[in-house]
């Protein structure tokens, strides 16, 4: 199967919005096997739209097109559709039942509207896509082997439906499954990675396996395919345990999905581990400045654990609340081994957790200080003892931030599995 | 001039990296009147690509081109331009001599090959694009009224050549001016928004005013075009002072640029009052858990100003480290009015700052609990005086978070203003 996906849009050509779907539905279609030859972007016009079909007719089998299924008169991509595969409409009452339910749910003060109607116009002939999380039920036609698949703009409805209508229909169309597993790793670079796992990449058939960096980690997809799903699973775990036997020692998670929005497992993998095994932390922050404390508490169930968190980015915080010695920080600085010392010292007999962590450093230029932009001490207490991890980061300021937290959570997550 | 935009790059057809050079440069364009007429996206596929160009030579006079100028054999971009339009090459001394020094420079352990060498071939007739961020050189070729132009693929290294060449190029091919300002407001919602400035939106033509929605706020983007600076100014000032006078309120900067990265700039606002008025601040934060204090320790020079954060999502904390008293807690809840009245109160006899805020509310569904997701209370602490702000917030967990940051934000902004 050839695909085309084809977004539809003045905003985007305008630049006002992101096309993240096209990049969504790439990902999810190549995890599927699926071919993706060309993604193209127009405006709501009627020629262009139907020149747009006609052309990527020529060269795939499979268009798939988001955006312009909304109830203004802007919104055109049905009737295109409509007319290039020559298709009367008719009202489908479910569907205008659904929208009617929706509109009066949710916009209490709109009255429905003639528009609200069309978009329960369906195409004779036509699987109907619910919506499950907005008006526009998607569309799907088919003549002669070739087939246009339409869906909503917005993306969290695109892909809800994508994932619950669309994929299970691409699927049914082949006879091979994929499965994908993922594999996190925190503490080694892409190039050193390639470089470590250098014969799997070079040999690899089925499954495949892919590497994608991310700030300060890196994600590494392995996919298989097969007639069954047992066999796709056998494959999978052999080629996760040749990875697991050569950079073992760097994989926090192995998980059956790549969450896109968000970064990194690393905070979620942590807490899970605070949680679990009922530990208890509190941070002081200096350099990050919160932010460590604010990516832990996005994850529920946390407030046990999570006894309190000090952003100290002035001295005096630091000397008042952490009785960080005056004669320390003039020595040495407050961007000093013996600095996070101190903090994590005080913070710890401040608030008597079991995992105490602080963090200070250089995120921009600072003047009259030879000390480099990006150093940052990490100090770790656990059990009496105090241990200081002093890093450089070769980033810029915000992620340097970035960095910072993260070493500070691998930090905490490797203290924790070797001492449990 | 027509555009069209073609990213090349099978990285992109795979969904592994998002397209974010598209919506740059459909917005840089629109800001200078460019009409973009279609994005189109292929993979490094010669074929392919020379049958795009023509494609798109049939409806637009402009193609700009972005990605395959690295030095690897994948990377084709550049052959298929000059045989697009019958060139050959020749080795620009220029150019070959900074990828020399750029590779010494940047990948010590490289040694140049034949490909670098690749990077410098340039094809008869073009003009030369520097790139200050890279090795590839970007290209222009001109025939017949009809223009390509090619930029590398890596989003800094474009972004900084076509602002600092291709903007300058284009601009001159006409003579228009274009020049934009940007209204930043908190406190409106994007329809009430548009209902008060619905004359101006109707009646606009010269200057054009636009509306984007950000996460809590949104952005109004005014531009006016002329044949000369000053003329354009007067118009922008003159359409400015039409939306102060209707709005003025939520105003909380108007700024030259639209700063596309970071989504918001009132944590920027707000760190230069707390600096320029000597203003000390503190915080305690629930709901936000960190977020607040790392968003405003993002602004430089903000040390002596931020006198420290308390991050105090467990009631331990709030009892321990703000003197929030227990039976508060336990009678009208970890999430009312009256908790966070004592959260600032206790915060402000601490840490002696001039403001103090808390913030505590409910970002995810709690058990037991008869208050509604999204319920969020925050404090501020002001010369012996305490208010506590009630907020409700729908929206999921971590758009909760940011909402609740940016109304504690505006609040000290507001308290800030009315008091100097």
């Amino acid at each position: 199967m050839n695909v085309e996906l084809i977004s539809v849009g003045t905003e985007l050509l305008l630049g006002d919005i992101v096309n993240t779907n096209t990049t969504y539905l790439s990902k999810e279609l190549a995890n599927i096997g699926i071919n993706v030859f060309k993604h193209t972007t127009v405006g709501d016009n009627k020629g262009r739209l139907l020149r747009t079909f006609d052309r990527a007719f020529n060269s795939s089998d499979t268009i798939i097109v988001t955006g312009g299924l909304g109830p203004t008169d802007d919104d055109i991509t049905k009737e295109c559709a409509a007319e290039y595969f020559n298709r009367d409409f008719y009202l489908d009452e479910y569907s205008w039942e659904k929208i009617k339910n929706y509109v009066q749910k949710f916009n209490k003060n709109n009255v429905l509207t003639m528009n609200n109607k069309k978009q329960a116009m369906i195409p004779n002939g036509a699987i109907i896509l619910e919506n499950f999380c907005g008006t526009a039920p998607g569309i799907i036609l088919e003549k002669d082997n070739k087939r246009i698949i339409l869906m909503p703009g917005p993306p969290h409805e695109m892909k809800d439906m994508f994932i619950k209508s669309v994929k299970p229909y691409l699927e049914k169309l082949s006879d091979q499954k994929f499965i994908s597993k993922y594999i996190r790793l925190y503490g080694i670079g892409e190039s050193l990675l390639e470089d470590r796992i250098k014969n799997i990449l070079d040999e690899q058939t089925n499954p495949t396996v892919a590497i994608y960096a991310k700030t300060g980690e890196v994600l590494i997809r392995v996919t298989a395919s097969g007639n069954n799903i047992d066999y796709c699973n056998e494959l999978l775990e052999n080629k996760i345990k040749e990875i697991e036997d050569i950079v073992g020692e760097f994989i926090y998670l192995i998980g059956d999905e790549d969450i896109a929005e968000s970064q990194s497992e690393l905070q979620y993998v942590v807490a899970k581990l605070l949680i679990e095994n009922n530990i208890s932390l509190s941070t002081a922050e200096s350099v990050t400045g919160g932010y460590l404390s604010s990516i832990l508490i996005d994850n529920a169930g946390i407030s046990n654990s999570f006894i309190e968190g000090l952003v100290c980015y002035s001295n005096q915080s630091k000397i008042n609340s952490l009785c960080v010695k005056k004669e320390t920080l003039e020595k040495f600085g407050n961007v000093s081994k013996e600095t996070a010392h101190e903090m994590v010292l005080g913070l710890a007999n401040k608030t008597k957790s079991d995992i105490a962590i602080s963090t200070t450093g250089i995120a921009s230029p600072v003047e009259n200080s030879d000390k480099p932009v990006g150093l940052v001490y990490i100090g770790i207490y656990y059990r009496e003892q105090v241990s200081v991890k002093e890093c450089q980061f070769n980033e810029d300021r915000n992620r340097i931030r970035d960095r910072a937290a993260k070493e500070a959570l691998n930090e905490i997550r490797k203290l924790i599995l070797e001492n449990i």
